[in-house]
């Protein structure tokens, strides 16, 4: 597959076009953003790092029967995925209170739920990514009622499947994000990335951050938390 | 039935206990606030008005098969309503964009909405009545999945009644905030008060706003607009 023109460069990714129209190569960046793009960095070899967890998770979600955009690894940074248009809607489950939720609603991060919860974010950075709700997602056109549906479930099982792997590592998985693209012949599958950049990972001993809060709240050595998830996945030390 | 302490002052009500356990009376102010108590001010005859109206569309919403707190009308002012706990959970319906969801989503006030929404405020003015959402609602314990279902159901039916009884008088039922509460025997009842302070009413002639807008952003004689509505409601000159 030949690697074209880059079509579009996001705050941790670039995207190129192929030889294939069906699909693109995502190129994994070190660049680390937070809170709307304003605080800016880097993490020295993050890109690697959630190039190749996310193929591994993507793998493993396929077979617990969650359609992906995942095609190939060409490199450390760059794969092949499916060209999809992506919803524009940012899907967050969270387990536990933090972030976001915990500011909205005053609650302290690491409180218990009585459910786990699931939250549609409309993407758009001018509005700040605003949260919205199923109603209001199809109001205004950016998703239909089977479209939420099926969003709905994958992520839910993105969930179970994650927090028992994740689990077995040692780790809790807190909240995540997902975004899902729906591919040339109309299928919904899951797309971006899962990595530490859009989960919140806490260390089921000692409650330390192995996520991209270590950058976002200046926690010291986000390559470490990187690193150490990767380790513990199994990836060479 | 006699009045006893008042138990309860908002912001434009207070409610007071009687020698009914299961009863409380509520009187309405001429008080206004707008922006979460921000501003504040007095718009001449409001209570008297919105406890009229407010009670005539309860019993209107009776017959079609709400449920609601309506027990009986004392006087100009005041109104005996069944004792409730009330859900935390503000219910705003909307039928076209406006107010915080035009700002929230950058849309236009009065554009075509594919669909009405529905959308759940949890109650804290501490915390600004954050949007959430039914898993947020549930995760906290706001609400139950039941309680839920039930306060949907009954929410959509009042904007079916509503916008067809307020387009006979040649206004147009932009969105609406609803509050649920649970009886002392356990039932969900639509309490609060149905009014230009909880709705959006829009000319259908000349889009001229009937309803709080004109206090909280100085359009102009509010007054006007309130008796315009009791006015067209069939109330006496």
């Amino acid at each position: 597959m030949k690697q074209m023109d880059m079509i579009y460069e996001g705050k941790a990714k670039k995207v190129y076009a192929t030889d294939d129209p069906n699909c693109v190569i995502v190129d994994y960046k070190d660049d680390a953003t937070a809170f709307n793009g304003q605080k800016k960095g880097t993490i020295v070899g993050k890109g690697a790092i959630n190039n190749r967890m996310t193929n591994y998770l993507m793998k493993v979600l396929e077979e617990k029967g969650v359609p992906t955009h995942f095609v190939e690894e060409l490199d450390d940074r760059r794969t092949v995925v499916k060209r999809v248009s992506i919803i524009p809607l940012e899907v967050i489950i969270r387990n536990k209170a933090a972030g976001s939720f915990s500011k909205r609603l005053g609650i302290p991060e690491g409180t218990e739920l009585k459910c786990s919860t699931l939250e549609f974010s409309y993407k758009d950075d001018d509005l700040g990514d605003p949260l919205i709700n199923s109603y209001m997602a199809k109001a205004i056109g950016a998703a239909t009622q089977e479209e939420i549906d099926t969003i709905t479930k994958y992520a839910f099982t993105v969930n179970d499947v994650l927090k028992d792997f994740f689990a077995q590592i040692g780790i809790e998985l807190i909240d995540f994000k997902l975004e899902f693209g729906k591919t040339s012949d109309g299928q919904i599958v899951l797309a971006d990335e899962i990595s530490p950049d859009t989960c919140r990972y806490w260390d089921m001993k000692t409650g330390k951050h192995l996520d991209k809060d270590t950058f976002r709240r200046d926690l010291g050595d986000p390559e470490g938390a990187y690193q150490e998830v990767f380790k513990r996945m199994g990836f060479g030390e």
